[in-house]
């Protein structure tokens, strides 16, 4: 295993003194292991709260500022923060407008969040859930019952972000979550495995001329094992299960082609070309798009492609100013 | 060898093609492979033009918008751009108030430029050169007479870009181009050798245990192979070399944290804490951050370290909005 890292066991912590290092606009809580914005939270703004576990950055913590998350609690890698996180970021955050709990849906995460928002509730404050589900790859898998939560979030975080930053209020905020998280396909692709600094080794094996089709960002399994294929090819084989699931004609849509972590950035743009092209042939209006690394799994080279059927609404708080280190604009 | 691409001849053509669809307000010549804003330069404004080969990404290409270059030539991977394409990127952005070539310090890419800038002058149009030579690693190099452009390339087209954007004439323009090449310096690291498309196979072995301190962009050798070491210390064997070649106290300085393609961020984080220990305890002033993929060499592990001294003008033009693909903030 090659990284640059101190030790397996101090990789978070030692990260965490970078984020504060780099990034003035926010605060680190070190015990906790919470980002939060400097600012406290606006009075009457409802506080938007997510986290998971660590080696999908930027995702959650480089989404921490105005226009997007007030914190993110950060796990050890691809493990769940705990629910004593979550309370202890709720409070911090809540305003007294109430805490929207953005959760991928991954067990150990939804368990936690629930305690978290139990505790929350006992305290007094008001917690909202939406939970993120838009993998069409599998329907049960490692650690998850039902579909993964992955590239949506991204696109969740920033418009629900904008929503709150608006005003709008935690029913309101809740109800455009639910609105992305239903209108918001992903599907992901593998040519590598990725490496967790604990385990010393990857998390699985793929034979030099295949691809892991449906992979999952901790490497769980996808739908099958392929040959390895053209960029043309591997988009069909992730677009198509997308249109599939959902009529994405008829409305404008948001599209990202995220890189996993370990793909350089020249292939993603071959890959987003590709993606157009079907996405042209399909009738499909394209209005936004985002191509970079957003949602990764550590150094797992491939990409996954994000599909949010959005409207009007949906693209003006897209296009709303937001500052945080993963996504900027108009700040 | 895997990539998502259709094939090593088509990389270039094909992820520009990516560019096109993802940013609208960009133009993309495909023949000529250069990469412009959709706004022609207004009028009275200094046009900046850089490039290079391909493999470097968000470099150049993603560096062209409001606020950073006019435009970017794109030669194949790890391959100057030709005269051509410069002389025809020059004609695309010149408003009449010169043109500005950012050239990194390869043999290739300063010989092409030259070319191309004598072949502008022949149509009338003014143009300047600043050569970016920031690498302390090593003198002369693979490809290389003198110290290699890396990391200040990027630090370079923000903060002249802005330059220019505020309505600076040529001359000035040019000032502070050099300004920020003689006050920036880099050097680098590798855990892993990069894949050329049309190579097929890693450009060097690296051992298990062993990583290439001073590494260039393209796998270049460094100063030394050594065993593998925590980020503390590769950190150290990182900045010793550049504070030991110029004197950073006394100034704000600007400092990069650049992971090279295949590094996840975690890492470049847990790297900029060890990086800040060694500036804190050396007196140096860090004003302003920067951490993530900014100068990339395909899918290397590794990252770079770049310090930049600055002043009250630099730090208000590296602060002016940008707006390209890899660099945004303010609009």
């Amino acid at each position: 295993m090659k990284k640059l890292i101190n030790s397996p066991e101090t990789v978070l912590a030692d990260s965490l003194v970078g984020v504060a290092a780099a990034h003035p606009e926010l605060r680190v809580d070190h015990v906790n292991r919470i980002i939060y914005r400097a600012a406290p939270t606006r009075a009457g703004k409802v506080a938007l709260l997510s986290g998971g576990g660590t080696g999908h950055e930027p995702l959650h913590g480089g989404f921490v500022g105005v226009g997007m998350l007030d914190a993110a609690c950060a796990g050890a890698v691809f493990t769940s923060p705990t629910p004593d996180q979550m309370l202890e970021a709720t409070k911090v955050v809540d305003s007294g407008a109430g805490v929207l709990h953005i959760v991928k849906n991954y067990t150990g995460d939804v368990m936690n969040f629930e305690m978290g928002a139990e505790l929350a509730a006992e305290t007094g404050i008001v917690v909202s859930v939406v939970v993120v589900n838009d993998d069409v790859a599998v329907e049960d898998s490692t650690f998850t019952a039902g579909r993964r939560g992955v590239g949506t979030t991204v696109l969740l975080e920033k418009i629900v972000g904008a929503a709150a930053e608006e005003g709008r209020d935690l029913a309101a905020v809740t109800a455009v979550a639910r609105q992305v998280n239903e209108s918001g396909r992903s599907m992901g692709v593998a040519l590598s495995s990725c490496t967790v600094p604990s385990a010393g080794k990857p998390t699985f094996e793929l034979p030099e001329n295949e691809m892991e089709i449906g992979v999952g960002i901790h490497g769980e399994p996808g739908r099958r094992r392929v040959p390895l294929a053209g960029a043309a090819e591997v988009a069909r084989q992730l677009v198509e299960p997308i249109l599939a699931d959902l009529d994405f004609t008829g409305a404008p849509t948001i599209v990202m082609l995220n890189g996993l972590g370990g793909t350089p950035l020249i292939e993603l743009y071959v890959m987003y070309a590709e993606v157009r092209k079907i996405l042209d042939a399909a009738g499909i209006t394209v209005a936004r798009s985002l191509v970079g690394n957003y949602i990764t799994a550590l150094d797992m080279a491939g990409c996954s492609v994000t599909i949010l059927k959005a409207d009007d609404d949906l693209l003006h708080l897209w296009d709303a100013p937001v500052n945080t280190a993963g996504l900027r604009w108009g700040i």
